[in-house]
């Protein structure tokens, strides 16, 4: 087993009605004004805003609200944000959305906290040396952000999208109502399933030591997955379902499912990156898009780790390693087509032409200066294959 | 599922070496004068403290210890703690060792930090309000006291042993270097194996709803302890082996087993209490002696729920439930016996006469006025039955 940390200092309040303790949590961490963040007008409509201002004000907590995070959460927005609260000079931030609007919430804690330009802690060239405390209502079960120590932002000058890491962004509290899930569109539900899985597979699938009791929670989780993303596409109002999900959720990403493993691998989260940066797609759909591709030409580098998923999550009963890997393979791709999402770039509803996919693999590849993944090392040549290979 | 909270701030540094990191981990807490607690002089013998004390010396951190904690930690040690600090006026408690040493740790930091005696916070008639930050550097894997919110704290004066639950007394870290474990006697560790099994075990087990991602995690963390306890006993000095069974011992009882669950069992950790009152036993061995009987006496309030253990824990592969039921019973109780644990308090090395059993029984009913147990409910003459089955 490798060396590890793990800080997931995230107090969960997970169930039905969850929402209405929102205000005694801000006030618990000493929140006096805050920012109220949040998305499109959907937690307007169904009257969740409402209901968390209630709380704040039944609390005498005095706020400032920002609504307008687009998915794939802006830059332009981060600045608006942090400019606000500067201005108003609030003490903590309330996101009450998905993972794009905590990501954009904890870049704007950055900023409010930090001198200079907040993009350069997504740039990588500094890191932030202190945060405002973030809380979240989730909305949305995908992205994980809610326990993550992790903020995606998506730079609307350049298209760049870029990530920051670092556990100063962990929220206080996470609010999880799974009730609160079940307004959403089918596509989004089920993009956040390949989401959530994906943030496990992509701890799962390397090529070094991994830890026995991290394996079997991961494969356990996956498992619960794909039961239930099935189960919601028959019976979206399934409570339990959404709970599993929504659960699965912050349990795949607040590190848990890579504790003593080798370093994850990434590579279709990255492949995602410029695909979401270019084209605007919905995360989890980019992502199962591209894994087919991915996991058939990298494959060969961890042949018993694929068969082990394989026979561990699916239930493959073959002997031999390459084949059961194979099969594992097809058995994933064949549950991203049963819940209706992609399995490559034009069933995203992308038509990528050559000169495209050479800018995606230039780009990924910090214009030709990284490699990205573990299993296998890809440089600019492997990721315009497999982007050739996902267009298909 | 049902509503839960999680909330699990402990900061965990894991691996080879973790411990040289101790002195700046308790500088980010902020301590400059701490009490360093352990047990006997087995961390002396090993260098351990002797590390741990240039590591904190290096951050210029003062310091006073105080050793001579036992398994069942005493009252009279707590108070000598509490003394001590006071006296000393310190602002950290590093706990050096495993659960009996954490928690006269974290009994002594309620006791800092709070009026009165601090024995009423274990008779429950009052609860903390604060607690003096703790840290620990484990050395057995078992209470899972490093990431809990438990402390169970056995009164000298009355043979009383009590537990106080409070989420103040969570660890502010967790230095975990699972080599620190390999010098344990086999007992030990094996009863350690128990232990946190148990710990799931105890939160597995109800007649109510359950999570199924928590019961996959559940389920792969037993088997994960039962197939590294049998490496252990061949070979103790397995360092992966012994770093499974110690991550185990922290998910076992930080809450992850539990979350969305109906309410627990925990009528064997009463049941053992009570044992450990009175006779002075190995907790995980307290455990394995009292839970068959339990088991046979309760599984048909649960027949399900016992037959799935059955499936997912052992592979036991019958198609009716009751007897798959029975035959996941036999299995752990196999279990207990391979790795040289006792199955009925006779080999637990006691003799229990009649009324020995029946003190017991009234002692663990609190003077028959409460019930242990949810799968059933046990009452002073259920408990008495279980002890004197327990007893054959």
């Amino acid at each position: 087993m490798k060396n590890f940390l793990y800080y997931t200092p995230t107090r969960v309040v997970f169930g039905k009605g969850a929402e209405n303790d929102t205000g005694k949590l801000i006030k618990e961490c000493g929140g006096k004004k805050i920012l109220i963040h949040y998305g499109s007008g959907s937690v307007i409509r169904t009257g969740l805003l409402d209901r968390i201002i209630k709380s704040v004000h039944d609390e005498n907590i005095a706020f400032v609200t920002l609504g307008g995070v687009v998915p794939n959460p802006r830059l332009s927005k981060v600045y608006e944000g942090i400019e606000l609260c500067k201005k108003e000079k609030t003490d903590f931030i309330l996101a009450v959305g998905g993972g794009s609007v905590i990501d954009s919430a904890k870049a704007i804690a950055y900023g409010v906290s930090n001198e200079g330009d907040v993009w350069d802690f997504y740039k990588k060239t500094r890191v932030p040396s202190s945060s405002v405390p973030v809380g979240v209502v989730l909305t949305i079960a995908a992205a994980g952000s809610e326990m993550s120590n992790s903020s995606v932002i998506t730079n609307d000058a350049t298209s760049e999208k870029r990530g920051c890491n670092c556990d100063l962004s962990r929220c206080k509290f996470a609010v999880m109502n799974p009730e609160l899930t079940m307004t959403l569109p089918e596509y989004q539900t089920e993009s956040g399933c390949v989401d959530i899985m994906m943030h496990t597979m992509e701890r799962y699938f390397n090529c070094g030591e991994n830890s026995e009791i991290t394996s079997v929670i991961a494969e356990g989780l996956l498992r619960t997955v794909i039961k239930n993303a099935k189960i919601l596409l028959q019976d979206p109002l399934n409570y339990n379902a959404r709970a599993e999900i929504m659960w699965a959720s912050s349990l795949s990403h607040n590190g848990l499912t890579g504790c003593g493993n080798d370093a994850g691998d990434w590579a279709c989260h990255q492949l995602e990156h410029e695909l979401g940066g270019m084209f605007d797609v919905t995360h989890g759909a980019g992502l199962a898009a591209v894994w087919p591709a991915w996991a058939r030409y990298v494959y060969k580098n961890s042949v018993c780790r694929f068969a082990r998923f394989a026979r561990a999550v699916f239930n493959i009963d073959i002997e031999e390693d390459e084949k059961a890997a194979l099969a594992g393979i097809d058995a994933l791709e064949a549950f991203f087509r049963e819940i209706k999402m992609p399995t490559n770039i034009r069933e995203l509803g992308q038509e990528v032409n050559q000169g495209q996919i050479k800018t995606l693999a230039y780009n990924c590849s910090f214009k030709n200066t990284r490699t990205i993944g573990s299993v296998m090392k890809l440089n600019v040549q492997d990721i315009e294959n497999i982007y050739t290979q996902a267009s298909k």
